[in-house]
This record gives C-alpha cells, sequence and structure tokens, in this order.
C-alpha cells in the first residue's frame, strides 16, 4: 500500500523559440522557452512532473536547484492526501539554510515550486483525478492545512479562510457540472507579440474574435507612437465589444506609466498588466490611482507576501496568479484565498511552455470552491509548445475545456524532451552546426 | 595597457559553524557560514575576489549561478573606471533570459553581487585605493552613473542624487582625516547568539563593553519568556547608556511582533530588526506604528525597490544594507542615495563569512561623499571567521579602522579555500569520516 518515492530525474530542456519572435515583448526580445522540469518515480511505477518556465539562459540554474530539492523527496512516502502535500511544501520552503537562498523568492522558490507540483501531480495521478478535482473535493479543513499562513495573518488568518471555503460550497457541485459543460473563459495573447508586423497582428486578431474569444492583449512599452497606432488598429479589428487588455513587461517607471496609458486610454485598454517592477507595491498603487486603465500584475511576484500588500493596498484590480513561479499548488491556494477575501478576481498569467496546462487547474478550483465565480476572470491562453504534452489544454470557442485524466495536465512527451533537451539534444546540436556553417 | 579579463574560477566554500552554534538565532538555527566564491584573473596577473554570503545547503546552486556569468566576463577589457564597473553591472542585471529567473532577487541577484564586487575589487586594486577611498574619489556625476534609476524615479532622480553628492562634496577630505583617525563606529553581535547560555550571554555582553563597543545585539523571536530574561540579564550586565539591539530574524506576523516587542519594551531595545518578512513593507509599517521600539530591516531586502518602498511607506528607522545580498557595489549605491534622501541613516548588516570585510568599505564612503555623517550609524560587527581573509577588518575600541590595502578586502587565503571547499576539501572530508565512525 505504502509506496516510496525512488526516482529524481531531472532535464534542462529549451525550445528555440527566438527564431520566431514569439513571445517577443518590450522587455525580453528574445526568449528561448524553457523548463527546468522534474519527474518523481515511485516504487508502483507511478510518475509526477512538475517545472520551473525560465526563457534561456540560466535555465541550468533552476534545475541545479531543483536538484538541490532531492535529498527532501527521495525515500519519501508518495504522497496521496493534503496531509502529505502540506508537510512536504513546508519542508521546502521552511528548510532554514536553502531558505537564506531567498527568501522565498527567486530560482530557489520556482524549484520548490516545481517539486511541490510534481507531488501534486502524483497524488492527483493516485487519486485518480485532474488536480482541480482533486483540489475541490477536499474539505475546507484540508485545504486551510494546505496553506502556509505566516506573515498573512494581518489579511487573512485560518479562521477567516475556511469561513471563506465554507460560504462557496453550497453550489459546488452545481458549478462543477457548469465548467466541465461550458469550459472556463480564456482570452488570448497571440495576436500581440511585440515583433509582429502590423499585419499579422490584425489578421490574428480578428481570427481571435472569429475563434470566440472575447478578451485578445497586445504588448506595449516599447514605444509610444507605435502602441498607440497598433491599439487602434486593433481597437478597429475586433470592433467595441471585444476587451483589449495591455502589458508593459514592467517596463517603465511611475510616471511613465501614468503618461503613456493616458495616450492609450481613448482605446479602451481592458488593463494594463505589469506597468513597473512586480516588486513596487506602492509604484501599482500610485499607477492605479493616476490614470484610468485597471491596474492588472503577478506573473513575476515572488510569493504570497508580496500579493497580500498589492491587495492592501489596493494596487491591483486582477490578481495575476502563475502556477510554476511561487512554491507550487500550496502557495497558489494562499493566493487565491487572499484574492477572495478581498474580493479581486484572479485572471492567471499563462503562456510560455506547460503554464497553461498547469494553471486551468487553479482556476477552475477557485471558481468551483473559493471565489465561486468567473465573472470578471479569464485565464490567458497562448497557442505555443501545447504539442509536447501528453494531455494538452482544449480551447473550445474561446474557453478552456475542464480537464479530465488524472494529474496537474503537466507531462511533457518523452520525445519532446529527448529532442530539446540543452545543450545535448538534437535540435540543439542541430542549431549550433548551422551556426557553425553559417559564421 | 588595456587588460582582459581571461580567467574565471568559482569555489563551493563552507566552515562548518553549525557545530558550535554560533550565529544560531530565531529561524537559522545550524547555519554553515558559506561563500559561493569568484576569482577574476586577468592577462597581467592581477586578480578580483567577490562572493555570496549563504548558510549551507544550496550553495552549490549559488556557485552555478555564478557560472552562469562568465560568458559576460571573460574575454571583457578589464575593469578600471566607472564607467566599466556600470557597464558591467547593467549589462548583468539587464540580460532579459537571466533576469527571468528573479526578477532582481534571489540567487541570481546574489550571483550577480557577487561578480559586480568581484570587478569592483579588481579597479579599485589598479587604482591602489580601498574601495571606500576609490568611490569617495569619483566625482557626483561619475556615482550617479553607476546607479540604475530603473524603477526609482518616483522617490529619487539623478538630479536629487548629484544634488545630495554635490551637497556632500565640502568636507569630504576632512572626514576621510578623521576616519582615518578615529575609525567608523562599531556594533558586535557575538553575546548575542541564541544558542548560547545566559552566563556566556553576560560574560560577552561585559567584554564587549569592555572592549570599547557602545552597542551589542541579542538575538529573539525563539521564547518570549527566554527573551524577557535574557534582555534583562544584558541590561543588568551592561548598563543603562549601552544600547542593546534585538533582532527577530523574521520570526514574526504582524500581531505577534507588536505584542513581543511591548513586553520587550521596559528594557530599552535600541532597535528591532527584521521583525517579519523582509518583503512586507506595509507590515514593517504597521509594526514600527503599533510599538515604540524603532524597526530596522535590509540584510534580506532583495533589491532597491524594495529599499525604496521601506522609506516611502515610512517603514524603517536604519536601513540596514548587506553587501553581497543585493548587485554589488553599484546597487548599494543606489540604496545610500535611497537612505540619504530620506534622511534615514544606514546601519550594514555583516558577519557571516566576509561580510564586516565588503560592507566596511560601504559605510566609510556613505560617510565621506554621501550622508557626510555618522551620528546614529554603526557597522555590525560579529568575531568570527575574519582569520580565513588576507586583509582582515581591524576592530580597535569599538570601531572599525579604515582599510587602506587596495580592493575590495575580499580575499580569502588559498589555504583557507583549499581547505573549505565543498564537498572534496579536508575539512569536509575529515567530517565525513567522523560521522561515518560515529554512526
Amino acid at each position: 500500500m505504502s509506496q516510496t518515492v525512488t526516482g529524481f530525474e531531472v532535464h534542462d530542456i529549451r525550445f528555440p523559440t527566438s527564431e520566431q519572435l514569439d513571445g517577443s515583448d518590450a522587455m525580453n526580445p528574445d526568449p528561448d522557452y524553457s523548463a527546468a522540469y522534474v519527474v518523481l518515480r515511485t516504487t508502483d511505477g507511478a510518475e509526477g512532473h512538475g517545472f520551473c518556465f525560465t526563457i534561456g539562459r540560466g535555465n541550468e540554474v533552476t534545475a541545479a536547484a531543483i536538484e538541490a530539492l532531492r535529498p527532501y523527496v527521495v525515500g519519501r512516502p508518495a504522497p496521496r492526501t493534503a496531509a502529505d502535500l502540506a508537510a512536504l511544501y513546508f519542508e521546502l520552503t521552511h528548510d532554514s539554510q536553502l531558505r537564506w537562498l531567498g527568501p522565498e523568492k527567486g530560482v530557489m522558490h520556482m524549484a520548490a515550486g516545481a517539486v511541490v507540483n510534481a507531488a501534486w501531480d502524483l497524488a492527483a495521478g493516485y487519486a485518480g483525478k485532474p488536480v482541480w478535482e482533486f483540489l475541490a473535493g477536499m474539505t475546507p479543513e484540508e485545504l486551510v492545512s494546505l496553506v502556509d499562513f505566516r506573515y498573512l495573518s494581518d489579511a487573512l488568518t485560518p479562521d477567516e479562510a475556511l469561513a471563506i471555503l465554507r460560504a462557496a460550497r453550497p453550489g459546488r457541485d452545481e458549478r462543477a457540472a457548469r465548467l466541465r459543460e461550458r469550459g472556463y473563459p480564456a482570452y488570448t495573447t497571440s495576436p500581440g507579440w511585440l515583433g509582429y508586423a502590423d499585419s499579422k497582428l490584425v489578421g490574428l486578431a480578428q481570427q481571435a474574435v472569429a475563434d470566440g474569444f472575447e478578451q485578445i492583449k497586445l504588448k506595449v512599452g516599447g514605444d509610444l507612437d507605435d502602441d498607440v497606432r497598433r491599439m487602434k488598429l486593433a481597437r478597429e479589428a475586433v470592433g467595441p465589444d471585444i476587451r483589449i487588455a495591455v502589458d508593459a513587461n514592467q517596463r517603465w517607471d511611475v510616471a511613465e506609466a501614468v503618461r503613456w496609458m493616458a495616450a492609450l486610454a481613448p482605446y479602451e485598454p481592458h488593463w494594463i498588466e505589469e506597468p513597473t517592477s512586480p516588486d513596487d507595491i506602492l509604484g501599482h498603487a500610485a499607477i492605479r490611482a493616476g490614470q484610468p486603465v485597471k491596474v492588472a500584475t503577478g506573473e513575476h511576484v515572488a510569493n504570497r507576501v508580496v500579493f497580500k500588500q498589492l491587495l492592501q493596498a489596493g494596487a491591483v484590480d486582477f490578481v495575476q496568479i502563475d502556477a510554476a513561479r511561487v512554491a507550487g499548488v500550496n502557495e497558489n491556494v494562499a493566493i487565491l484565498l487572499l484574492a477572495a477575501k478581498f474580493g479581486v478576481p484572479v485572471c492567471p498569467h499563462a503562456g510560455g511552455v506547460g503554464l497553461c496546462e498547469l494553471v486551468q487547474h487553479l482556476s477552475m478550483f477557485d471558481f468551483v470552491a473559493v471565489s465561486g465565480s468567473w465573472d470578471d476572470r479569464v485565464i490567458e491562453y497562448v497557442d505555443h509548445l501545447h504539442e509536447h504534452f501528453a494531455d494538452p489544454v482544449v480551447i473550445v470557442s474561446g474557453r478552456y475545456s475542464a480537464p479530465t485524466a488524472p494529474g496537474f495536465s503537466a507531462r511533457m512527451l518523452p520525445a519532446s524532451i529527448a529532442e530539446h533537451s540543452y545543450p545535448d539534444g538534437p535540435v540543439w546540436q542541430a542549431r549550433r552546426t548551422t551556426e557553425e556553417i553559417s559564421s
């Protein structure tokens, strides 16, 4: 009955996405979407997969950080319950020596997230449920036990979290049924990369509407005149009823953000995402107060303590969780509860490689068992690299279909891992050969 | 004339300090003081040394992060000027792919700091000056050019920074002369580790006063009754005129910090250090407002953007820079300027391994060329591991003597590096042998 984790494989996987300018924005001109990837294996042959998302160089550092967590996992009973998953999360994030490397931020924290998420993939697999259903089936007491309330109690106590979860119990089954029937609302960033020509932007924006999306997103922050022109083109292409979010990827200081968004405001942007440093709580609050467009951030927010303050300071209109930046499902449950406490909708960041696959589970859990609502909520969708996953996301008429396969939808295909392993996989060997010939 | 950096050596160095409970506090019960250490070597045989400080496990992750910076340094002209040092700092911290791993926080940011500091050691060595003097000899324009004002302009503009530095120009030579003559005020943490018995605490506190220190520090946050007893013993040991700071090492939530400090307040603590998460700007502000003791933090503050907000929010009475947590001298110049703008004294964190050696230069530069004052300012001093450095700090009558050797005082002795290399140095091999025999 009791199985043990005996295998812990770490892979450095990179996709040469910079060749196409997919994913190009004002701060990240040439990302190579990458994953520091971990596979847990148990004595009965079960597997748990998890990863950190990075954009290329330094992925090996994140892989080294995951490797540093091996002794905490190998030899451990295979996690199956909320108690097991809480124990692992607390052990990884409270280890005093490793904590010094953050604390609770950056490479070491992302690595903890990869391992925690792999454990959730494993446990949900044992339960025979997708993670969103596995989470939604836990009791309020079990869910609260997953959360580290350290540094949160001035904004959210365990009792308040219990009350939120208990209030959401009526209607859980009905909402789960609606979710299975209709899917969860999505928006698409595919039209809006900075590296795309205007004609490509317009064509992809129109295609997005034809595909059933009610929201698209444009990258901004490179050049104001270009942004005004692109925003105007996009607004004309999609008409007045489709929401257009804009995303500056941390490009601005406070005054610049206010000035820039005042110039884009006539085209009615739905939100301005990452106007400035993700660490700048007071800066986000000043930007929100200084111009008319709603403010969103979160994909680079390091941990629950910073999210807490963004909410306390009234700095954001939308909380953008990321599945692989904080310490996994456990910390994201805390952030969902904080957002519910403050009544702020959660609209996750996704894209990259595998982030859509993971984060859909968290929004669906939020809908069924935490906030109980999908009003004003959308999950980002980017149409890249899904073909490398065993259970890729399914988008129908602009909505994420609820996953049915057991686990976290995190598993990359073995062939994709082998081909994109860095630096020795065939994709990278071929690229080096091409570079040698052309140089 | 123009030399090139050709060598880039990375070492994982660890000291088994957990054996003595030196360095034990409420969050870090058993640190093994460690350094991920880098040596730059140039074509003319010059060297630059720098390091990240960690407390044991995971030091290899930080070493891997330093290694990731090799391509940015090797082949580069040896840095000598403010312009060279600014270029290196901006390149390391603005690389879009590496930036994703923070941004500007955690392992990758600390690694950038190690390399930037090594470059300062090298450049000051070429100039034949200790870093404090090398910095103090730069023009206000050169100093401003070192700073990344991104995300700072709502609190500090380049023009404001120039004005601060120009205002400090008169009296620079006179202050440098006073510094050389008298040294810079220090305080000692040596009596106060949580793992020490009461009698050892009292004896070391009395010794500190006899040695000329006017401030000591106690670790708190393990158990309130113990802390009240230890604080009372320390106050009786040193009398009413010696300042006693207390340090909770991030142990508390807001309400707990307020309650705990109210209980310690009768013994007149000089400051409460790290009462809660270093990310919790609003939490520090609430703690400062909620109890009578002054608030200090900074050793784990990730970057200049968080320091900016601590100052904007009125959250701290003392700014505790750390020489090796942020991205090196350049980012610390920004933080010194921010503190000067807000009129808040800088009292650096030190201790660990080599942190005293580095940070003394920054406080001395602050005194001579930025704030122009040492009132209310003290540098932490801990009497550990200095014997491993070529130019160890010199403490006379409770003050740091101004370093005179060229460079950053960063160089560990070759024998110390070899003996403490992990996992294969003789100190660690011997420890493993002992463990095998006793198990």
